[in-house]
């Protein structure tokens, strides 16, 4: 998988893409991220991106001219699954679609800042529109990280151990059950005796309950959304 | 305000709190983040902070010990509004959510990692779990930069214009219309002819029927929620 990020910001990122699982990823050569910032496309000496919106209002709007010529580029090197632009108005983003984005080969994601793009670009050169949750960011750049972190986890090899992914909350419509470690009691407070007691067959059923249970008073709306 | 994170990766999120709003924000004085890499109060030589979980399965979980004298060193030396534990089984953050915590004093930011943590941890020392959307990811530190990042934004004086932050998506419950800046004219794609009027009030009426369209063909959850 290969993914181009365009941004205003890339050093805003930059960090996420450097540790933990996503570096791994990069490391074993399962994906390749290429952060592009869109500035280089600006335009006259200022390297504008950004302009006055029509119509009055405060806020900055991305210009379309730098961002078509940033896609222009990039699909001209390869052919591209998904030009996505992050934006709170959009599909809102659950595991469904971070599986489905896990099997494609090359996305390019857009992120808006400011007052978001211009509507051309989202009309002439988006295919797909996706929104982390109902709440607004100061730009796409942590939105579009979110995305990378919970498409690239899901690509088989990245995570060392398979299983633990799919036991993850959401894979089945469930949240997951609650889980402990050492030491069996800590200041008095001691973890389920089932956990210690060796049944495996009765610590199963234990986790389905638990899992059953969290999700009926936390999340009644992922059983019935079936 | 002040937000303490604690985290068993802080190099993670470092970036995001070193550009843009953020970092205005905290040159401001306007709020405080500190990092807490939690591996300062791992236990023995190894700084250990996960261990298998009870039960079995795949996945290691974050111990209770490290979490417990590292939160209570903070609360030792400050009052904090909120313990937040950024979980995917949490309260799903929304732009509600987000004004309300933008008016809080102190606020620790506890990240899951691995499996998460022990589930004593959570019924212990947490006053609010929050998760910012259906969806898996490596480890709460973006969680907690995307919180931070819907929160801080709202204080007072960190975004220029405040009335931009009034007009975004979400917190009048539509989203946002859309947005267009020059030219009027992108190789035959043109404004909508309103927006170059001049015509303020069919501007702003203009506006007003586009989100709702817009949040109708999107988002009609958001009109039948109230």
């Amino acid at each position: 998988m290969r993914i181009d990020i365009i941004t205003v910001l890339p050093e805003l990122i930059e960090s996420p893409f450097e540790a933990s699982i996503l570096k791994r990823a990069v490391d074993k050569g399962l994906v390749e991220v290429h952060m592009h910032n869109l500035r280089k496309y600006g335009l006259n000496k200022y390297n504008q991106v950004d302009d006055y919106q029509y119509g009055g209002g405060a806020g900055m709007v991305m210009m379309i001219e730098p961002i078509d010529n940033m896609i222009s580029q990039l699909k001209s090197e390869r052919e591209y699954d998904e030009v996505i632009y992050m934006t709170p108005d959009g599909e809102t983003l659950n595991q469904g679609i971070a599986n489905h984005l896990s099997t494609k080969g090359n996305l390019i994601i857009l992120c808006g800042h400011y007052k978001g793009v211009d509507q051309r670009v989202r009309d002439l050169f988006i295919t797909r529109e996706i929104s982390i949750g109902d709440y607004v960011l100061s730009g796409g750049e942590l939105g579009a990280a979110v995305l990378c972190d919970a498409v690239i986890r899901l690509i088989p090899g990245v995570i060392s151990d398979e299983t633990s992914a799919l036991t993850d909350s959401f894979q089945d419509d469930l949240l997951a059950p609650p889980v402990y470690t050492r030491p069996a009691n800590y200041k008095g407070h001691e973890v389920p005796e089932i956990l210690t007691s060796g049944n495996t067959p009765a610590i199963d059923q234990w986790r389905e309950d638990q899992a059953y249970e969290r999700t009926k008073k936390r999340r009644p709306d992922l059983l019935t959304d079936n």
